[in-house]
């Protein structure tokens, strides 16, 4: 986007614009999953970020393919957002002693990142409805579910014992 | 947190710190938010984030109770994720040249302020049971509530309106 023009007329440029910035988002998120798998000590919370992984790189696929019943070019276009929550998940990992306590607060960087996908998703879906495009809708519906899900599993996760093991 | 040091070695050391990463969050909110008031055009939305401001003022004076209650001085620390959200809301805002579709995109920009929130609040309160502090927990899970609220009305308001004065 340019910084002395306004790129974004209609809906529909927004619309491509939030596409482009997710299609960033996810792209970062692959490249940061590895890092927290390598940090992570418990074995299902590792398992669980090596899964997202894997589903984060069918995401980005599903991502290219809404992109192509649109008409539009994949790319991606800087998105701050991420980049800030994944600078602090670093920042915070750097700074925790104790394997234990670390399992929680990479866990609790785990779903701040799904919470700026829930909320990107979300805004997508109800965008690509409101433009007739209930097909791309449904395929974005598919990311969101599986963010919404994987939300879910690391709250469970963090309630039945990531949380108290920290707290030993 | 210091650059070569690990200063977070217990649960209640990480409990600490991200109270004072949203603590410096909301703060940022304030500062952002009359921002978003004035460009807004729509009246609902631009009265939703008025009420909004005042309910951020309403959330800083808990999240300084929760210090207190605690034993811990109220201080904020640099996050670079709300940072990044409040970065990307004013660089898309200052992109899109029609003000019904700028209504639009501060919506959604709301939203991922609103969903930064819930996970940072949602991890505070589960933290703050771990921990045996119920009463932390109970304080926190007011500013949750709220930020949950905010979020379902400003869906209301952008399925109700926003998108379809945006793609019209």
């Amino acid at each position: 986007m340019g910084l002395f023009t306004k790129d974004i007329q209609t809906l529909d440029d927004l619309f491509v614009h939030t596409l482009q910035d997710i299609y960033y988002a996810e792209q970062q998120i692959t490249k940061a999953l590895p890092k927290m798998i390598s940090k992570a000590t418990d074995p299902a919370l590792k398992s669980g970020f090596e899964q997202h992984l894997k589903e984060t790189e069918g995401q980005i696929e599903r991502l290219e393919k809404v992109f192509e019943m649109h008409g539009a070019k994949a790319k991606a276009v800087n998105c701050p957002a991420i980049d800030g929550i994944i600078k602090e998940a670093n920042e915070i990992a750097g700074d925790v002693a104790d394997k234990e306590v670390l399992d929680a607060a990479l866990l609790a960087s785990a779903q701040a990142v799904e919470h700026y996908e829930i909320t990107r998703y979300g805004t997508l879906v109800a965008w690509a409805k409101q433009l007739g495009r209930e097909d791309c809708a449904s395929v974005l519906q598919q990311n969101l579910d599986e963010e919404y899900a994987t939300d879910k599993k690391l709250t469970a996760m963090a309630e039945s014992k990531v949380n108290r093991h920290a707290a030993a």
